[in-house]
């Protein structure tokens, strides 16, 4: 049986040029990939033709024309009213009509969200879809979720959330049991609020494997295979790490760039430089998925290189693969005859 | 007129030989300093006697005795209720009875924030305390506020943080009229919640420099001079930066000493990595201020050594000298009458 992808081809901050040279790299990875770019047909047939590889696989790719672009800072509700063609939203009909299993995007993702939901629809029982990307830790690398698709989500919707994503987890990954960590503040008399509590009663009355509270910090420590939290904190969190991250790589660029002698020592240590950078390169984990939608999309960063778009791609296939949306609706399905019971 | 600074001696992760050390030397830099070491005296004045400058000092400092500490877990609420005669309690007294002008403790974070509201009370108009800290960014530094003191701030809460912090940051930084910013996520269609949009409008109406939104990663660029947020957000975005940071901090290390080979280029890089770790010791930014209380407390970092500690006495020392108590009473009682006019 073959996966079937859309991508989004004008998407994201570099469009075509990247989206393509991404596809050419999954269609040579994974063999029972089949492709659909969906863009300007001409730009995007321009810039096949500049791969010599793109023919070997002609068979396992089309390309489906749309007229429009949604812009990175376009209104999503505008974008979802007036841009019926463009490449974002064909390419999601495309997974709504069958065609394809899973749609990627490196676009605008208010956008992305909001016209997903629309073509799409949630599956039952799932009020709200989330977003859950992959962070680094100083052993890997683990899940989180919601990363800024809810705000002032109320305690069953982050028991969704952990349920969407502890399934998604067990098969993307092949972990029987994900451990889940709540994320909260750590001062004793004042952790959390009351939302924060309820929910934790709610994680632990289900049939998750619910450890309790962490902090930020535990992200990174690998603590928990899955973090669950409001898209408001998930985001701050991940935009933070982010500053961090660059203001620190902004330091180290300083110090080794000060004067002639320390840019001699730079060349001496550019190899263990490379090692560093590798070891946290944020390409490697591209690929958040939009969990709790009736078909598979997965959202890329807007400034991904071809790389790590290809991240994107794998992330789609491997959630075709493990049939993601049938667990998560046959798993939702059974937590919610549950609770009636 | 001489600065006079109450010390809780005992508290933080290594108590009295640290918390000493960092009063010596702060005594040495600020010549009408005048402190108070409060905690078990046998052991203090033992710690004292190890130290020949101390004798040097004898005139600016005391010794008050307090026969109990409070531990860096201990409940809050049975630290406020059950001990009344530790370290941290005995300290605030003296800010209360006007021994002292502030109080410096590295104790539980908590019980700090309890003791404080509980024997100083809050500057009529202000309802809870805030905790504000800086944040190292690119250009320099930051502050931001709160911390994790409140969580569920409500939008006139915000204001009234983003108002004590200006007028903090106004005076202990020399800056005539600081840019304040709104802690909040950048998707556009899910902008914030409605919270903190009435946050927004509050803050546009005051006479604040307000500049509108920022997201996590700009508080890392310097952005602004002040960073307001609830509680919740600001204690994960702060934990989650120090979770990044010490990964990064790992995972450089492992580069480094991946081989013999790496071994000797760290040998080689000894003094551009000591340079890059020297721009980014949070040991400078130690000492955060509990905003709000009638007299000053600043919270230094559980685990500071004692030069942090010695930035932690080193701010409530500019506090005092700047009459930061004073400065937000009159700035409070000035907007206080402005709505109500």
């Amino acid at each position: 049986m073959s996966i079937k992808v859309s991508i989004d081809a004008s998407g994201g901050d570099y469009g075509i040029p990247t989206t393509i040279v991404a596809g050419i790299k999954a269609l040579g990875a994974f063999l029972d990939l089949h492709l659909v770019f969906v863009g300007d047909q001409s730009s995007i047939q321009a810039e096949l033709d500049k791969h010599p590889h793109a023919k070997k696989y002609a068979k396992r790719f089309s390309v489906t024309h749309a007229s429009e672009t949604i812009a990175m800072h376009e209104s999503p509700s505008i974008a979802l009213r007036k841009k019926k063609d463009s490449s974002m939203r064909v390419a999601i009909n495309l997974v709504k009509d069958g065609t394809t299993d899973a749609c990627v995007s490196a676009g605008n993702t208010g956008a992305l969200m909001a016209i997903s939901r629309f073509v799409l629809k949630t599956i039952k029982g799932i009020d709200r879809p989330a977003i859950m990307g992959r962070m680094p830790t100083m052993g890997g690398h683990i899940h989180m979720l919601d990363l800024g698709a809810n705000v002032d989500s109320k305690p069953e919707a982050l028991l969704e959330f952990a349920i969407m994503g502890a399934i998604a987890v067990k098969y993307t990954e092949n972990i029987t049991s994900p451990t889940v960590g709540l994320l909260n503040i750590g001062e004793e008399e004042m952790k959390g609020n009351d939302k924060i509590k309820k929910t934790s009663e709610l994680l632990k009355a289900s049939n998750l494997n619910y450890v309790g509270f962490i902090e930020g910090n535990d992200i990174y420590k690998g603590t928990v295979d899955l973090v669950v939290c409001d898209g408001f904190e998930g985001n701050i969190a991940l935009k933070a790490s982010e500053g961090v991250a660059s203001m620190m790589g902004h330091y180290l660029k300083r110090a080794f760039t000060k004067n002639i002698f320390t840019k001699l020592i730079a060349l001496i240590a550019t190899p263990v430089l490379k090692d560093f950078k590798s070891s946290l390169d944020p390409g490697k984990y591209n690929g958040a998925s939009l969990l709790g939608l009736r078909g598979i999309v997965v959202k890329s960063h807007g400034s991904a290189n071809a790389d790590s778009f290809f991240q994107a791609i794998k992330e789609a296939y491997l959630e075709v693969q493990v049939k993601i949306t049938e667990k998560i609706a046959t798993q939702v399905s059974l937590e919610l005859k549950q609770n009636h019971e």
